[in-house]
């Protein structure tokens, strides 16, 4: 059989051929009308992706970078501040405030597992002068969806901001960031938003904006006030990765049309059958909380997980994602994100049951099938 | 007459249709063999380029990036350094460092001018304790080359480190870094590297490793030791511009198949059929060392500037480069830089004259060209 490669990992997702051939088109010089027209269009549309009528900063870095703008942005060295971590995701919130010299007080929790708001208001009770939390929609390590409405009603009750990381959940959760009350939201260009990686974006709240202001971590490329003063000339104050921003113009195009909420709804259809194909087969996941973004799969007791997921991707093309240290091979995760259909599920449950086989776990063929299946046609529209 | 833009400008610049081409193609994920492969034969590429031995960072981020990572990752609060500021780029090494907190002592030029090593060297004798020494190749603000190779000399002789924004320059001046003493290079991916804005490129030396082990600054996105830790794993620490560095890939075949130095050569002919054919014209350079990357001319008297390259911009649509605060109309920047060609230089003299034309100065018409053409047909191979 001829080899053919099929993207099912929670980033990079796979690009519309639409998309990716707008990246073929000559490139155009960034301090021009035409380029401030695309810009000004990409900016816009991500006020509706965040769900805010603040302005949205892109930024030519992935999501990490837009992360360290949060913290250094907002923070001092010394703020004391809470990060949630269950998580690969979690724990770089972590990292990053102490690379700055700023106090993080994790809470620790287990992969997969999420923090009742309840608990996060116990905390913000119990340790004094908190100045922000750091939070996680989606938990892209584990698979798990975290309260951030929840989080957003706890916060904003208190003088801390709440920042979450939205870079792999936004456009594929619920999470409108007026309405939930989220100080600062960040996103990623290479996941629900449909381009390659290379761009993340950030908006900050009025509350936020006043940390900003007041903020002395150091900060050059990722100075989101020198970011707000050029956004006021419809440019961005560095030279911007053009192709990427004309793609992204072009995903939003595609995205917008139907709307959010459709993309949302879409990415619950297809969470929805991955799960019941993935139960079918008798597997766990192993999210507390699943998201719709991913899932991610307990390795049954017997298998090796980390020959599962090389089966997987070397001998049915079929790249999803392992478990990252210090879980390797305790699970793994099929991402069902971005510009991925029915059909892409179909093919993930297809090889799965296959690999499964290979490793000598007893399937009857077509099982994760027939339970996905009516899950897609029943919502196929 | 239809519509057909022509590139210009130092940055970005046009780029090889087969290298537009590479960004059409599926986006392949970043933690496989596949994509290792095409990374490490980018950073292999970029040695060439740089002319060194040292590894060569891929940055996701745009110049601006690469030029805070040199001072985030060298140096610490209250460190004494030079910088060279003939320039708007010059300056962004005296802004970056202060935001840092790092002592920075500006030498100041005129735009245009450069510095002798001699003057160089008197600096350093007379402020102890100098750590860092930040110099610019190509100041694209004003079109000037400095003497890298007499920096080096000269630096290489104390205690302190040489760190060279070569972002517009590298691949079009001469800038061996190992063979200069260059202790940090930085480079861009769209200026004669041939691709899109979005990724840039960093080298260090064992004397700038040293410093980097020792510096206090905060950092994250852009911390080299972590860069340096995943190469290892001929990886980078977060999520690449996949799609840029497929393309660098292609345009570093493009580039290295003829070699470094018929690049160079290359530019050396564009640079010259300009500025010969601009002085046929009776006007002025700008800079006293011109670079081969952009001529900087000055408007000639009786002509305003602004409208100069408005015209140039919208009714010929050749997209050359105005002058930049506050020197905005007193000169105008052509570029010949990267995958631009022979015609190239002819298309920006003719609208150069039919401009000049327009706005009142006396042109014989073809006067650039004569003086340009036979440079070019010489040089032709």
């Amino acid at each position: 059989m001829i080899k053919k490669a099929y993207l099912l990992s929670p980033g990079p997702t796979p690009v519309p051929p639409s998309v990716l051939a707008a990246a073929a088109e000559p490139i155009i010089h960034h301090r021009t009308e035409e380029f401030s027209g695309i810009f000004m269009e990409v900016t816009e549309g991500l006020k509706t992706i965040f769900g805010t009528r603040e302005d949205v900063y892109i930024l030519t870095a992935s999501g990490t970078g837009a992360m360290e703008a949060a913290v250094a942005n907002l923070c001092s060295p010394g703020d004391r501040v809470l990060t949630i971590n269950a998580g690969k995701f979690g724990e770089r919130w972590s990292r990053i405030c102490r690379a700055y010299g700023v106090a993080a007080r994790d809470i620790v929790l287990d992969w997969g597992k999420v923090l009742p708001k309840e608990s996060l208001e116990a905390e913000l009770e119990a340790v004094p002068d908190v100045k922000a939390v750091f939070a996680t929609l989606s938990e892209t390590s584990a698979g798990q969806v975290f309260d951030i409405k929840g989080f957003g009603e706890v916060v904003a009750r208190t003088q801390a901001v709440l920042v979450v990381d939205g870079i792999s959940g936004l456009g594929a959760a619920p999470c409108p960031m007026d309405e939930w009350n989220i100080d600062v939201l960040i996103a990623g260009s290479q996941k629900s938003l449909m381009i390659p990686p290379g761009l993340s974006f950030i908006a900050a709240s009025p509350k936020a904006w006043a940390f900003i202001e007041s903020s002395k971590c150091p900060k050059f490329y990722f100075d989101l006030k020198k970011a707000r003063q050029s956004l006021a000339s419809r440019t961005s104050p560095w030279s911007p990765a053009i192709s990427l921003i004309v793609q992204q113009k072009k995903a939003l195009e595609i995205i917008l049309a139907p709307g959010l909420d459709k993309l949302i709804a879409h990415h619950h259809v297809l969470a929805e059958a991955t799960r019941a194909g993935v139960r079918a087969l008798g597997l766990e996941l192993l999210a507390e909380r699943p998201g719709d973004i991913l899932t991610a799969v307990r390795t049954p007791s017997g298998i090796d997980g980390k020959t599962l997921v090389k089966t997987m991707q070397t001998k049915y093309l079929a790249y999803i994602a392992g478990a990252q240290d210090p879980h390797k091979g305790e699970f793994f995760r099929i991402a069902h994100l971005g510009y991925m259909g029915g059909f892409d599920v179909i093919t993930a449950l297809t090889a799965l049951e296959m690999t499964l086989a290979d490793l000598g776990f007893a399937i009857v063929p077509g099982t994760s099938i027939q339970a996905a299946e009516p899950i897609l046609k029943e919502n196929w529209s």
